[in-house]
């Protein structure tokens, strides 16, 4: 966790500075709305109120130590809860400590888990964990607080938009709402019964978003910091990218509920909230991009183009 | 290019079989679309006719060899013929050969060039290769022979689908078509002026397909092998992912046109048709998941989703 704010920034940065060049207010190229005030995605942020801001909790996060660096995931808690749960009792049980990273494939996923999964004779034990649960691949909506709709259309899901932080789907005419399979999602592996997942064998999204997978996988968490020390795994062979050679896995350490660590280990990070005008504002600078290196901006964004911004906790814990 | 045949084996199998699971025809859970005949992506290539692919020309293409291995590269000769025509002469003059992969962003792109670019008194001569260039953002679609849609909706562009083995957009009313920046897409770097791009900087899509940048550079290539070469470059300090350090850096030993390398060394690949009915029967095979994994077929597809297959020529050379 020493890195911790630098991983940070690195997450914040790419997240809302993507493009290299510096906006100006010059005349602007046709687009389809243009905001009033013309501000840059980190000109945003940096104007943006402490309130706008919400923590996420440690209690709320995994923290991942590899043999390549610190991973922190934010838990889907609203959204599969009993998949969340069984995540930290696999974690307090010390589940996955020594198990590896078993899977990258380019432009799809990297995975992780027990490289003994499949023999029954050398599996680890889940101990008191739940080998399968029922699938949480959507939530009523009526159990989730909050929806702000992204007011561009998509063709998987009636509406998208954001909701506890994550990229959402929505079908009020079905009362579902799910997190979609955007860059950084994490979802729980599961065999072709629908119950067979457990969160024992958890991937990330590492490439464009595979949308196909929404309302098929229960997603429990999203990457919110070090996603590069996974994303850039050496590739396994085809067709799945599974490393056949236990030396091209990289190690897991431990993986811990991030509130079970020392106090000054503990990761403390804030999400802009989604529904707040800051928020609203960084949408639409990402949908028609108004500095003078656009010539054309776009008019439109959809779901998985949408940076959720995290940053460092202002507050400082003084553990001493 | 020793391993050319391995290396395109993953590039087909990554694009056409990214479910692990077995598919069968069990009775269908609703999908908006759904084909009479049921096959997978995998199948479908293997009934396909010699007549449905393409041979990619090696002059249409250029070999990279890097510190970490080899990047074919389909040239757009189509949409940018002024760019190809610079890279081609740059790769002849052994231009690019000592340079480096020079930045690797997580999520966006990696990208090659010289790292003294920016500094007059290191830079390498361009020789008779021209500095700027006029942009090639879009083509005219009277320029452009073929063009298949997809059917489904897409707010970037007006249509998009598949010309010149490339996913584009195109915009009938305004008479013009251009590539798309899905995952491994290839771009001319530019200053801010839309005429300073020339080849010389080069960056391929390694992330969720940042689309707004389509219309605003000209696409000159795509990766049809070893793109995982690139895409597993650490990633460089935030916030553009440039290497300050010259070791994270990896060396381009050098850059030819495929038809300039000896005989036995010619990429020789092939290209599935995208006015093909395999390629339809692909497209609509990736719209709905119809195996039994799957539990909700998307029934819709987005542009950078579609795979678009290659595989090594069955044209056996014999050049002894």
């Amino acid at each position: 966790m020493k890195t911790l704010a630098n991983v940070l920034i690195v997450v914040l940065l790419a997240a809302c500075a993507q493009q290299p060049n510096p906006r100006s207010q010059l005349p602007l190229p046709a687009a389809n709305r243009v905001p009033a005030k013309v501000l840059s995605a980190a000109e945003i942020l940096a104007q943006s109120n402490p309130a706008e801001w919400r923590a996420i909790a440690a209690e709320n996060t995994l923290v991942m130590e590899t043999a390549r660096g610190t991973v922190v995931l934010e838990l889907a808690s609203a959204f599969a809860p009993a998949h969340v749960e069984n995540l930290k009792v696999m974690a307090r049980a010390g589940y996955f400590d020594g198990l590896a990273i078993t899977r990258s494939q380019d432009n799809f996923v990297v995975q992780w888990g027990d490289p003994n999964a499949e023999d029954a004779s050398k599996r680890k034990s889940l101990g008191t964990a739940k080998a399968t649960l029922p699938a949480e691949f959507t939530a009523a909506i009526s159990s989730i607080s909050d929806f702000t709709l992204l007011p561009d259309a998509d063709g998987y899901a009636p509406e998208v938009g954001f909701s506890q932080g994550f990229a959402v789907g929505r079908d009020k005419k079905a009362g579902l709402i799910w997190p979609a399979h955007c860059y950084g999602a994490v979802g729980a592996g599961r065999d072709v019964g629908e119950e067979t997942g457990s969160g024992a064998e958890l991937y990330v999204v590492t490439g464009h978003a595979p949308r196909q997978l929404d309302r098929n996988i229960s997603i429990v968490a999203r990457v919110i910091s070090g996603i590069d020390v996974l994303s850039v795994t050496q590739r396994g062979p085809a067709p799945m990218g599974f490393y056949e050679q236990a030396e091209m896995r990289t190690a897991i350490t431990s993986i811990r509920v991030g509130s079970d660590l020392p106090a000054a280990e503990q990761p403390r990070f804030e999400a802009l909230r989604t529904d707040s005008a800051s928020f609203a504002m960084l949408v639409e600078a990402r949908r028609n991009r108004l500095d003078t290196w656009y010539k054309r901006p776009a008019g439109y964004i959809d779901l998985c183009n949408v940076p959720l911004p995290v940053r460092v906790s202002r507050t400082i814990v003084n553990t001493h």
